[in-house]
């Protein structure tokens, strides 16, 4: 077992925890509220719009979202059901699969982006100075890799 | 509608918030395998164990948690059946109800907070050092209170 948390560490910890747990219900509710979709939708949606072709192997989106192989196959499945995602063959090996970004997701991720990207910006960035937004990067691009 | 992000906005906030979102389904699924609670239990019987009496009136533990009321009485009613927690009147009016930490709800706190803190630290405390966690604190206290 490791060491106990030191006070510091412990007040930073349950401020971080506390505070980006209530931005992450915020962001959900206003996004839900006003489109309908998920933060999960909308990040498959993102991860999806940037990939070649607006496609990728479901394995490569898991790591991507950093979610299980049953998670994303059910997030998956619900988008396919809402026409937002189709599934294909990989063209390659005719084995695999790939979730791809339809017509009718492009549009609803772009419908959603300025609406959800104002709410990012009263929420979070408005309230951040650009050396703080340095650390906050390095940050949990460690954490990330972790 | 807000201008949109810079680019060094939006590097800073895609790392952040795929990262906490990963810490975050990190911490549940860890948890929820080693103790069968969740982060919201967690958070819950954290706030309620340091309350005086281990008591809080609803509406101050759903805004403690940044939960709407349906949210909390959703949250509550869940470890009241599992004998977590128990709701009763308010002693000063009889009234609005309380929820109160039941000692077996406080023996399954104390029993998760090493497991937890151990995967804290891990995940997230052991990647961070002091002036970063300074300024993580700083950040999320300003965007909590936004």
């Amino acid at each position: 077992m490791a060491e106990p948390l030191t006070d510091t560490e412990q007040t930073a910890w349950r401020t971080f925890i506390e505070s980006s747990w209530a931005l992450h219900t915020r962001l959900e509710d206003e996004l839900r509220a006003a489109t309908g979709l998920s933060m999960n939708d909308y990040h498959v949606m993102v991860v999806l719009s940037e990939a070649p072709e607006r496609r990728l192997r479901m394995g490569e989106l898991a790591s991507r979202l950093v979610f299980s192989p049953s998670r994303v196959t059910y997030q998956i499945n619900s988008m396919v059901k809402r026409g937002l995602v189709r599934k294909q063959s990989c063209p390659e090996d005719g084995r695999g699969q790939e979730a791809v970004l339809t017509d009718d997701g492009l549009a609803a991720l772009q419908a959603a982006a300025p609406l959800h990207l104002d709410t990012v910006r009263k929420a979070f960035i408005d309230h951040v100075d650009a050396d703080e937004l340095e650390v906050i990067n390095r940050v949990f691009k460690k954490v990330r890799e972790a």
